[in-house]
């Protein structure tokens, strides 16, 4: 089966699909754009999804829902909201079918149009400060700290699985406050949030940063973002937290009563992450083999084989070690399958990334030992069956921690400090990943270097330290280094 | 606060409306027919998602998702199917918005006219089945016992907060079998998870029954549903569990290969509750002071209140009940509102549904008592300090239970055995609740008596016994009784 994929160094797309496909994580749905997501990357996004809405529950957020739809002249009220998100979406016009009266299915009725149309939610700022006019009145309301699970659509006219779909998963924040001081640390404190669960439950390491002004949310002040290091040295934006000034409190008109007892706009905030997120764990960890997976986030953490197949005394065993193992919050499967082979289950297991696998021979009962096989380094050992489940628990924090400091050398590796122009092309060319080089702060600098080498800046770092240069480009005075690369 | 509540005795459908805003469930949105969940609504949802999502897996189901938009034509293939979803919906028929031309916002781009049009999905039966033809080939493929939640779009005329709404989430399982029995056998198992949590999570009563034909999902071979009784003595549809035969197998083409090597239709089920059931909740339980809720669901069960206002003295002492409430999983909030009095704050809770309250005063603590009131009936006792932790345990359980055996003794009081038209009117009339009456069995007379009435049969009990008698309507022989109500 581990042959059916296409080797990174062929072609890192196709591998990419492969993994997609073969783990499968993915399908492709009949609807241009849209993906259904199987059940084994459904149980992948759950894992993520729980582990946010428990970070953003203890610092202090709560879950509300809005509609998907979003009455169009909503999209206009923002002035640059709307050049980034009204474009291509998608557009409820009709609200009845009827039967095709020359036969043959059914037809849009043209008497049930509507006389606004609505848009499918391509996020939701509008519609949410529309309603939070109603919620604040007085200082006394805020902050509000919302957060919303949703779908939304955006009509992408090039998608590819997770990384880029009409619809996705998401969760958006949207948060209200009395001050700009306040909003911005919130705006920092879920970057926090985001930064923390890359590293520490994806395995995947993240670089805090500021966007340029070109590359801001549509409607922000600043966006604040993660990006990640792909495997083929192209970035990942893998989250981004904005603080929306007072935008669109003006645009909706919501103001309150502050302490001082005068009428001021509230201050707003706004963040998101999404099934994306699938896809920069792929390209982060995977291998020729098949999907690599996190522990922390595997939905399977550990699958016990009996081998050459079950029997009724190897099943004896694999139940006490899978009892063991669920006694320390382990999730295990056993693997009771009498038609494939072993050989084939490990590949299939290696295949959609289960972290831990435990060969259970009857030869190795015998001797008090079990094999087990790590899905990062495929490395094997024996260990003692009358300890094996702490070690399976230690295991399992090795794995996380390897997959990260594997991923971080790498990143790092790839960071590469560049001073002048044909070294900027070269190591764009030739290494990939990203380049630390200076520049001049103008959006035409930025837009020429995009249209010489299609690197754009993903961030200037929010730790960069403040250090005189010239720009890579231009030659221009510049006082602190950004971060280019190449991106998804 | 509690006196803006119109009482039910003066206008049960205001009542409910006036609950919804008060409790902060629900408001209302710009978009027709779609309403926002308020963080408590939402709160309380996620409860009753959790444990039914936890139901589900234990009985061997997975979670996946698929796309928001459904093809047009998909709709028209299986016949039943379209007559019931076809019509009421939101379509997409346009992916682009553009700058008008002149001026004043945005319109839709002509050009960008979809070749075929998009529904928003009603219900996933017919992509999820189109998508299943490529995952099943053999019985080996089989039992496929997929779950999905997601919000749906039906256009509904008149809309009600919870009860029906343009918009609304829930969960639609999708299962797949090898045969009818094994289909069947899946419809009733999911119909007693439901059961079971609308009993022993939601507090409510409810009747599993099998609707009649022209009930029926549109589309399915039976219809099974729970139906509970609301306290004005009408019925609402809590849940239901389909066997579709091999219909969508057949519109779809989903074909296996049997244990015999022959191509067979599979066979499929489907099934779904909504955050209609909220509605439902509200309506069992809850009276003119506000909401009530049934423990197990509440996302605050105790609410400790310092009286008359929070002072270091009794911060310790709350924080040290709240310590041993949670560490007994018990989910307690301590008041610390310095600006409001005490009977405001009572009121509020009551309002919101806080099933126990606990007063805390100088001269309790200093008493060793601590003041008990339950949201339930109204009634404050006192309790000893030092077992408080133990005592709002059981007084935790002991209102669940009361909850139930309250709705319960209503419902049952409320199941009317009527043998005559003049009975069945005037019961109807006077008493409401379920009438249990002979039917001819025959659809002209269902929707005679719905036109006469506005009471239909909400279902055949499933332990209705065999009886000889005769229709209420027609006298025409009968073999057993069926349950008429009105019903939302």
């Amino acid at each position: 089966m581990a042959k059916e994929i296409t080797p990174r160094s062929e072609d890192y797309s196709q591998w990419y699909l492969d993994i997609v496909q073969k783990a499968r994580l993915a399908d492709n749905s009949p609807v241009r754009g849209c993906m259904v997501i199987k059940p084994h990357g459904f149980g992948l996004w759950e894992k993520m999804r729980d582990q946010l809405d428990f970070m953003f529950k203890e610092t202090g957020h709560v879950n509300a829902y809005f509609p998907l739809f979003i009455p169009k002249s909503f999209l206009s009220k923002e002035a640059a909201h709307v050049e980034g998100f009204a474009k291509e979406c998608a557009v409820v016009t009709h609200y009845r079918l009827k039967n095709d009266p020359n036969g043959g299915g059914v037809v849009v009725d043209p008497e049930a149009k509507l006389e606004e149309e609505l848009i499918v939610r391509p996020t939701s700022e509008t519609i949410i400060w529309d309603t939070y006019r109603n919620w604040i009145q007085s200082y006394r309301d805020l902050p509000l700290l919302i957060n919303q699970w949703a779908n939304v659509v955006r009509w992408e006219m090039r998608t590819r699985p997770f990384l880029r779909t009409a619809e996705f998963l998401w969760q958006e924040g949207h948060t209200a406050h009395a001050s700009a001081e306040e909003a911005v640390e919130e705006t920092l404190k879920i970057l926090d949030v985001y930064a923390t669960f890359a590293e520490e439950w994806m395995a995947m390491p993240v670089i805090k940063g500021i966007k340029t002004p070109n590359e801001r949310f549509a409607g922000a002040d600043e966006t604040y973002c993660i990006e990640a290091l792909m495997q083929d040295g192209k970035a990942l934006q893998a989250g981004t937290s904005h603080f929306l000034g007072q935008n669109f409190a003006k645009a909706f008109d919501v103001q309150f009563l502050n302490k001082e007892n005068q009428q001021e706009y509230v201050w707003a905030t706004s963040w998101g992450v999404s099934t994306r997120l699938i896809g920069g764990l792929i390209m982060t960890h995977s291998d020729d083999d098949g999907l690599v997976l996190p522990p922390r986030l595997a939905p399977i953490q550990v699958v016990i084989v009996p081998i050459p197949k079950p029997s009724d005394e190897l099943t004896v065993v694999a139940n006490k070690i899978a009892a063991d193992l669920k006694a320390k919050g382990i999730r295990v499967k056993i693997d009771n399958d009498d038609q494939n082979r072993p050989g084939f289950k490990f590949a299939e297991y290696e295949m959609i990334g289960i972290p831990v696998r435990l060969g259970l021979g009857q030869r190795d009962i015998a001797a008090g030992q079990i094999e087990v096989a790590r899905r990062d380094t495929k490395e094997k050992n024996s260990a003692a069956l009358d300890t094996i489940a702490d070690y399976v628990e230690n295991l399992l924090e090795e794995i996380q921690q390897n997959l990260f400091n594997r991923a971080k050398a790498y990143r790092d590796e790839h960071i590469t400090r560049v001073d002048t122009w044909d070294e900027f092309v070269q190591t764009l060319e030739e290494k990939g990943g990203f380049i630390s080089a200076h520049w001049d702060g103008t959006t035409e600098t930025e837009e020429e270097v995009k249209t010489l080498t299609k690197a754009t800046i993903r961030c200037i770092p929010v730790d960069a330290p403040e250090e005189d240069g010239k720009c890579v480009r231009t030659g221009k005075p510049s006082k602190r280094r950004v971060l280019f690369a190449k991106s998804y």
